[in-house]
């Protein structure tokens, strides 16, 4: 199977947060597991707040990226299809909420997963943790809308 | 004037958005002024969501560093020193929230603004918004506390 942002249209994955075709970024891959997506992420050594601990802005990107492939995925089971499998909807972020809990160590592999909690033709909102180490160290919500006009490409 | 962040004791100056010494880092730098802490900032052409347009992420980590720099200098105003003349005290975020009102163009300068709205000794509240070419197009506020007991480096 196949991670949800590997099957987003060409157009679509150039994101520096989730895009396969964007050779500087972070490649965020979130894979669909029964209810809900999980993604794993290295962080880079430069990812840092403080020595030590994971910079807040990675930790809020991998809520956005991870938060907007849950909701494709979402949005694919309530119309009958596979994610993974089937090409995934483009979602864009409505809003972003992020709280820190505790600090984030920088030497762990952290683990992102997201559940939809509530899924509509307009909206989809997704709740996201990010643990590390099994501790959950952030928590986030996602407000997800599907990819307006004005973000389409041209002659699209 | 100095910008805050450029102020923080050297074992702060390594976050990857706002460090000084983070070599890899966004650099974001935030100027007193007035009332308020203002950034400006250029993304680089691999920090997009869509073609064209900023990447949320990007969005998110200029309003949370640059959330913190204003904290700090709304805590030195409320002490009777001078932002980005006087060392600066480093906050970590609590919390993080963006709204995203339109998408942001990728080819503009980034205007961000950070207003204090609550200033108090365990929390600072600051409203920011980011614009690009005289709009706004994300809103966000950011929760800090001063740094944590566990985040002082080794020694301290």
């Amino acid at each position: 199977m196949s991670a949800i942002q590997d099957l987003y249209p060409d157009d679509y994955s150039h994101c520096y947060g989730c895009g396969r075709l964007n050779t500087h970024g972070l490649h965020v891959r979130s894979e669909w597991n029964g209810n809900e997506a999980v993604a794993r992420f290295h962080p880079d050594p430069w990812h840092i707040a403080i020595p030590g601990f994971v910079y807040g802005g990675l930790v809020a990107s991998l809520i956005d990226c991870h938060g907007i492939g849950t909701a494709a995925g979402a949005a694919m089971r309530a119309a009958g299809k596979e994610p993974g499998v089937d090409p995934s909807p483009r979602y864009v972020t409505a809003s972003l909420q992020v709280d820190f809990l505790k600090p984030t160590p920088a030497d762990a592999e952290l683990v992102v997963r997201g559940t939809p909690s509530e899924v509509g033709e307009r909206k989809i909102i997704v709740d996201v943790t990010v643990s590390a180490g099994g501790q959950i160290t952030a928590r986030g919500r996602v407000i997800a809308a599907p990819l307006p006009k004005s973000m389409l490409p041209a002659g699209a």
